[in-house]
């Protein structure tokens, strides 16, 4: 453990013993602070990226990673925007989770509180910077964030101003900071931090998410990896099927939530896999299919790594199935456990996927793209668990925090 | 991984779809059936743990060790009595969390559902095998049990009869199963089991629980350390707080709710300290105390060890403190995050000390003996999560399980 993170670490303690006790007025007024400190100051933030995003390409990173480090104008204000909108939402500290009057006569309640320090993990975008910050603000913890090497000069830019907020609302800068330590150091301290810090979220791709959860003491919340399926019943409406498959895989394909498996019930194969091989070549996507689907052209054959991977690309992994059952089995050994979904006009075949599908979410004719915290109505979210612990599926500000049993009597002693 | 568990894992994966399905009545009938299995078979278990304690004994086993390693037909009873206790509590697996309709007409629901396979790793205990999978099996899910080497025979008996009425329900057998493993390989593969296990409860002393939480790649709900305070403020009423004390220290003292420092506010150190003290004497308590309390016969001077021991006996840390702040930063500090009380007629002292101190349960004017989830309510426990991540506190039988969003629509695509 450097020194450096233990001392970053007891700062952000003492400074979120204040957090705690803070009201919902005084967070939402540092909020609003962070978002108008960035629109005013966005040039610091900009010129700093300029110069992250001209060192990555000196370095030869590809142009689509330079599109996600990179922040424009409206980039930025959508990073204010954000802070806004977790301003707009209810604080769930203080929550009544559970009361009641116990039969002799103890009154107990169950309170949403904050967790203390949370630290984030995550790769190239500094919008998770803000994202992050403001979440785990609102839930009254403060946060120590890991960004890569890469967005260096961004995070130290955005974090300078969100700490001069913080301070000229009249709370302590210590409640965000970025974690201290060259290259990989920083980050494997953090996630040896068991005691200092209280919860970890990596967020980004599946090999720095997997890296976090096998090398962390820290208790940490699992995130994003979708490999996400859509079955097309018997029963299926088929014009439903094709909708909802082309706005699964089509509609946002980098994301977590889009669809990266298509399986189809032999019942519906001869029908249904011609239409949707032709919608999904007219949208541009490479189909990976087993022989059935291969036998159009312009499929690809798939193999068995196919049905295990997570594209974030215009592709889709296809195969036609014999029943419900062999879908259900097919979905349960590759899921990642994010959000599966199934086309049926059968009650009873819907209900079987439900019960049976081990995931986040499962959705019966919609498609996965709605397993989103702003789409289920959660507001802001700090990513999509897919751990069965504490949170599955979209953690919003509920999510990010814990809650304390408060007992009171009048002298009560056991007997 | 031994193959052995990973084959157990796989079988067990399978039986927990099944129960996963299963209707309250037939998990009751189950939980019934062992009951009545151990009480008809009780013979062949005391027959196996009378071999585990002579061996214990044979290795020179110290009595109070033999004492948690012993059954005899009152305590086999009891077993018995807690399955049934568990099978009278509401089934938790179904329960609708969160349910609205988005203004897109979504219907969206969160339910509860079972987490799949629990791990459990305990010390000699034999009754735990009955309790972890009464309530393992309640909550739906498959349950691998590692006790300890000295109870194998009492814990394979038991098991064997578990087993029995699982088949004799028409229930799979591998719902309950033992870790294969000779010595510490089974609870170390078992820690290793990441993917087929999905979460991992230890019970039993400091010393097992920190090894599993720091080597354990599966996720950990860390249980039952108790360093309880019980602080008596400036505002305390004097026979109240003596009553708490007496209470909270000596009962039960073997338990990790039971208190094991104590604070005394500087203002009502002269009249309570010698009170305390003498209260604690005649109870046989051996009292480490500071300065303050040293001044008085028998009291021994408290190292800064004393602060932070877990005795589990008739032993107590006492120190008198300058103020509420003192008495804050005190428990902070030293806090095992389990249950700490005040003592205080103050509704400011109250509230600052629920607010401030960061606990699983803090108790006003009520003994720290209460956190228990018969106590509070819960029926059945598996255990008090000191953690912040799922649970805290008591964990019944809700706390066992995950979530699951369902999410349904008519053929709903986004925008």
């Amino acid at each position: 453990m450097p020194e450096d993170l233990a001392a970053v670490a007891h700062r952000a303690r003492e400074a979120s013993r204040l957090l705690a006790t803070a009201t919902r007025a005084d967070k939402d007024r540092v909020l609003h602070a962070m978002a108008d400190a960035l629109l005013t100051a966005a040039d610091r933030v900009l010129a700093a990226n300029a110069e992250d995003v001209a060192a990555a390409r000196a370095d030869g990173t590809a142009e689509h990673l330079l599109d996600r480090l990179r922040l424009d104008e409206g980039r930025v204000a959508a990073m204010a925007d954000g802070l806004r909108r977790v301003a707009s939402l209810p604080d769930p500290v203080g929550e009544v989770v559970r009361g009641s009057r116990l039969p002799n006569g103890l009154e107990l309640r169950q309170l949403r509180v904050p967790f203390g320090i949370v630290g984030v993990i995550y790769e190239a975008r500094p919008n998770v910077t803000t994202d992050a910050a403001g979440i785990c603000l609102k839930a009254g913890s403060a946060v120590l964030l890991r960004g890569s090497a890469s967005a260096l000069r961004s995070n130290t830019a955005v974090v300078g101003l969100l700490r001069d907020a913080l301070t000229s609302a009249g709370l302590p800068a210590d409640l965000v900071a970025l974690v201290p330590g060259e290259g990989r150091d920083g980050a494997a301290a953090l996630m040896r931090a068991r005691g200092l810090v209280d919860v970890l979220v990596p967020r980004g791709g599946a090999g720095l998410i997997r890296s976090v959860v096998e090398s962390s003491t820290v208790p940490v919340i699992e995130t994003g990896v979708g490999n996400c399926h859509v079955y097309v019943d018997a029963a299926a409406d088929l014009d439903t099927a094709l909708a909802i498959v082309a706005n699964a895989k089509v509609q946002r394909t980098s994301v977590c939530n889009a669809a990266e498996s298509l399986l189809v019930h032999e019942a519906v194969a001869e029908d249904f896999v011609p239409r949707v091989v032709a919608m999904l070549h007219e949208a541009g996507v490479t189909v990976h299919g087993d022989e059935r689907f291969a036998a159009h052209e312009g499929v690809v054959p798939a193999t068995e790594e196919d049905w295990g991977t997570e594209y974030l690309s215009l592709d889709i992994a296809a195969r036609v199935v014999s029943d419900l059952d062999a879908a259900i089995d097919h979905v349960r050994h590759w899921s990642t456990g994010h959000s599966e979904a199934i086309v049926t006009e059968s009650r009873r075949a819907a209900d079987r996927f439900v019960a049976e599908v081990d995931a986040a979410a499962v959705l019966v004719n919609a498609s996965t793209r709605f397993v989103d915290g702003g789409e289920l109505g959660f507001g802001a979210e700090i990513g999509i668990s897919t751990q069965k612990l504490h949170a599955r599926g979209p953690m919003g500000l509920p999510e990010m925090t814990t809650t304390k049993y408060v007992v009171s009597g009048h002298g009560h002693t056991r007997s």
